[in-house]
């Protein structure tokens, strides 16, 4: 029989605010406490848990927790397994999976991961290094760095195993990048036991229904206009293909109400195109979910 | 004959952004500046002036001001007659009324109204303290607490008449609730006589109605959808009872636009459902203001 | 032949916020680094500077910056020639120009212009300041004023020529305005070469399109009900002349859907009004752009 | 029999932070915590209650309290009986008694305190108000302010009691004073019962003797500086009267080391015809306490 | 030979500031920069690196750094050997050593260490836990936490072993201390090797002592007075045996000047006693350093 | 005759903190308000005025201020003759003056003054920049610039002339030094007619002197200790020579008291020698002012 309480993961620190944003476009509203680790949420049949990203992986594979969001690198780093639901991309800005890889000093000798033999490795990720040292038949001193990783080489490592997103970091610590360990993005998470729960699985399935739908309105737009009927196939053809729009009548024959989801960044671009095949009164409004 | 210029109070303090943002989202801005106690609207028809939600009502009733904002609980601790013209409920998390509660030290032999007798209480509303022990046929010392009156027991008083919402601060502070004085919340109040001037009155109901407009905007969202005919009859029973949709004529006579107001908690509920009825293309979008 | 990138001026300071702000609601992302001067922008074609609106004009007019915006007063104080495409009004509550006075203390035997000959006088726009006293005549002393100009008479200087909004600050300073210099708001200008390149020419003018697309929406929101079909003529009237709404056919022949786009602040004034001629369910959205 | 635990209000809110100063320089390290209002002491015979200065008299008087720091005006408004033990001033800046005045619009025609006869008064010292109206024979409507009672008048009040140390808060909302009902300076008070507790009043003159050579230092330094014995009488006749030099001998019979306390403010204006006179090397040095 | 740069470690972070405060008074000015990891100091003799002082350790050991600043905990954590120069306390207000404790749940039914058998650990200190539980013969998983591992029992843990000072953040997570593992203080730790180079050592012994001295003058502070020659045997009885005061000569034979170092706390004690006794003109004074 | 207010400029901005400090120090308080531009100062002889360093020479030659604090830099840029009282070294860590500099593109062809010739200069300091390059026999085009002159080039301008103190903002745009234009520091510079007013005068050298006091203890301190009269002149040799301590006698005829000033640097060298050449309770403490 099962249970009708999902025990979810939350991920502490710097995704936590993005991360109840999300919840509260999907429908929910999660709500911290400076003083509390059990965040409230307006739904009897959640309890959420808010921890560091780096243990909710292992709490998840243990079954202490029956889902959460983390990132497939601390998956990795922890060694468990769990079952993999679905990928969440929170942000407009940052869409770009982000990368652990392997940087030098500018002036160091080591230019591949077979230069690394013998060396002093320090990072984060402890495992991860490891294993993937493993991987290409190397061995080195790898040693937990407790943070300012960046900073370390040369005096306190060779080389060092980081995170990195765009590589500025790095290149104002004088560092460069030899190698590319993996990369990772935020994962919604399940303990296998609680996979199998059907009550539980549906109950994920929902919330991730509604992420998603979150997701996608955040980079579209709706527009809508006014066409004139016999410039309809002219401005239908300016619309991106694919694109299915709501088409009203009026109560004027000769115009109908055009309705479409967009790429909000496309409608910088042919908006200019619609005002010339005829479209008037065009409006674009914002959207808060999408489910196609 | 009546004036043309509506004087409204404008509660000063935690309340004070809040109700600015209520009237924005209504139609009227009303800004502060930090030295002035006279904020401007952009209504030649209303004067502001803020001040603390405990004085608003003995200005109304005075006819300082023809109408305000404060909670029931100053109207009745200020012992004042005035027009309560409607009831408001400012934000989305704390829909529950306020509570005026006695509050004593969780070891204290006190456990009921008639063991106060003789006892010392302190609490910011006395009269209203005074009138309920009146009603119970009780006397004790009640004193005026200038603030931090939760943790006046048990040194300072025997028991407090204190205002919570979750009784949180209490609980820390090792109190026990052993009665209720009054539930209150915040009313949009009139001066008797204003409330007989006709211009006034009709300025205050109209300037209610938007209120109320943007208060219901507040937990609902617009939902639009593409539906096939056949399959509308399947999709309409998801519907709450007594919605009313939109249905939109399409150019395709196959399909219908759907467009439906609902709350914002029931869309995670139904979504799933019409999605599996076959509704396709479900976008949700905010609403400013709802006037049925 | 023309280039394909179009280098812009983004004002420093106070407008910095705003400016990113109007990009964005016209679809573009401006991103600004603490360190660095050049803001990213999410468009190829677009490279962004960022300066202070005092310099913007000068460094247009020497073609270092194709395009840029900035105030129709440093233009001026920067005596150069610039092509001016825009008015650009930035926010809901500032939509009066600013202006360039001149003013002197309350009790200052100084009137009018004439009163200034070989007077004192300090402001930050020396150049329009001497061009002005040219035009009357008038001789006087001209000094650049690094800051707090307003309080340096009378002991500094005679007279000021200072930049007002509402004149707050000048009467906390006890200063009255005897002239108006010039009116003065924010402009897109081009350089004239830059002007004639067709491509460059048309990239500001999609930008410019969408900029006031953005604008335009700033102030209006869009209006949905239900109108029976019989109280249409009715709720026509009470529209605003020249409006015209998208009149949707419903299922329900008795009825129809009416959109329509009006000022914000008009939807206070014509709600009530509208329930009363019959129409129903009346919804207020928000809007990111209107395109006429 | 004596206790051994004095009982110490110490008063919450602008004075908060310079009590503990005061006290810290006195050899007594109080500390807050944010949640907690029992103040730590390092001193096991004194136990503190952090409290509004408006309630320290009453819970002295009723002996909740052994002994507080309070206002001169909030042991008249409470009306009760206390021993008053000492004064206290805390800042080097406001060295000035406090007042509260009344005060009324500039253009009001009240100009003392027999025209106040049927108005209305807001302030936030009642008891203070009535007493001295009723000294005065007049009777007037005095109403409890909760805040921001300079911008009463005249809308809300004709005339106000308030306190004012420079009168310029005053002065910003054009009123002006037409009496002052009292002077008021921070007191260190006693509960009757305990002054007569040997233990207790003991306790309290050794802290009153520490405060207030701490007190006397905040003004005050040290001098020292060689003297040639020749000139000694010269250099003496420059100091103020009664000021008693330590002169201790040198190993070099001529000169003598001249050590002096002296008003701070004093150094400035001798040091130079010390000099002149003679001495050299002279140096400048702080200090913690002074107890004559 | 002997190089002439000693490499220190500074610990990152809580203690940063503090360390900092520490050698100003010593004599050092360290200055941090927001993005370097390399603080500059005046002393070319010494090179500072930035460092958690989990980590200082591990480098001390290793040579990388000569010498250290790190918490005796984070010594025996890294399992490593150095050598440990001195004891430092760096603030008035916590001179107790910090204690790494066992906690469990108020609830739960383990008393001792012998319950934890087969349990589940978490804990910052990983290496120290297990040293511990090997000394008992227990056998335990002990889990890495990421932070905030006094939440994490019961749910997430059986018991914690964490850093506690007062105990206050475990009381409030409702969990009881069963054992302690370990007492810590910060140490001025040097690598063996460096130990034995006597540049480095005399180098380090000569920091330390200043350290020492600005440590000693934390808590004391000087005083002096004027006494009678005839009471001088009735004040130095007052003073705390073992002291050493300097007597100096004045000129008026009949009077000595005194001066002492005393204890700041002993200063309330005594002051009013040393008045009775004779003492006239005491005046009490800060120290920068104390080197006996 | 000469009046009895000395009219003083108060550099607002970045030296303003530390200027009111050092008069602190000094025997003067200077107070800022957050909306006057008239500090007050509790010296009824001094008027102080408080405006941007840029204006504070114009304001002194002219004779609107009798004195005032600028750096040198600013004397220079205005034209102006004053009177040069004192240079002022204002903290303890800053005591080079300040450059002003050209600097250009690390990978610029410019690499003298003489490669300036018909080349764009960005500059503050544009009258500076103008009689350096006069001097050279260079022609160049000198503009003004607004701020952020350090990212102009090479887009903007071809070379800068900057102020700067490490060159590390120079550095971190790639900008490398050409050549130094001129040295600055803070200066306490007077009007020429008030330098020749007796009392205005003697009043600048009276505080001028105490500044000067004040800014002489900033880096040094005071050392005590008692030293057995047979190692005297062992102490003495360790003490830096032109030392002038004051040797106290002490009631035991085998010991003195010596107390000297030293640079407070120099303590941690010699104490260590102190000590073994016989020296005791060797005690260091802060000084206010030290006039010589």
């Amino acid at each position: 029989m099962s249970g009708n309480v999902l025990k979810l993961g939350i991920p502490k620190g710097s995704l936590q605010d993005a991360t109840a944003a999300l919840f509260e476009k999907a429908g929910w509203k999660i709500k911290f406490s400076s003083r509390s680790y059990y965040p409230t949420i307006d739904d009897d049949e959640i309890e959420c848990l808010l921890i560091r990203a780096q243990e909710i992986a292992r709490y998840v594979a243990d079954g202490v927790l029956d889902a959460g969001l983390t990132g497939k690198d601390w998956v990795q780093e922890n060694r468990v397994e769990v079952e993999e639901i679905a990928d969440l991309v929170y942000s407009k800005t940052s869409d770009r999976p982000v990368r652990w890889v392997i940087a030098v000093p500018n002036d160091s000798p080591i230019n591949n991961v077979k230069d690394l033999q013998g060396k002093r490795i320090a990072t984060e990720a402890v495992n991860m290094t490891i294993d993937y040292l493993k991987q290409h038949g190397v061995t080195a001193s790898v040693e937990f760095s407790w943070g300012a990783t960046e900073v370390k080489p040369p005096k306190l490592a060779d080389a060092i195993v980081e995170i990195t997103e765009t590589g500025s970091s790095l290149r104002a610590n004088n560092l460069r990048i030899i190698d590319t360990i993996m990369e990772s993005n935020t994962k919604f998470i399940m303990n296998k036991d609680s996979f199998k729960d059907e009550w539980k699985r549906t109950k994920v399935e929902r919330i991730v229904l509604m992420l998603k739908g979150a997701m996608a309105a955040n980079r579209k737009v709706g527009i809508m206009m006014n066409v004139p009927r016999k410039s309809m196939e002219a401005v239908m053809k300016i619309l991106p293909p694919n694109t299915k729009p709501t088409i009203s009548s009026l109560t004027d024959d000769a115009w109908a109400d055009l309705m479409v989801i967009l790429e909000e960044k496309l409608v910088r671009e042919i908006v200019p195109d619609l005002k010339k095949a005829g479209a008037e009164d065009i409006v674009e409004f914002p959207l808060n979910k999408i489910i196609h």
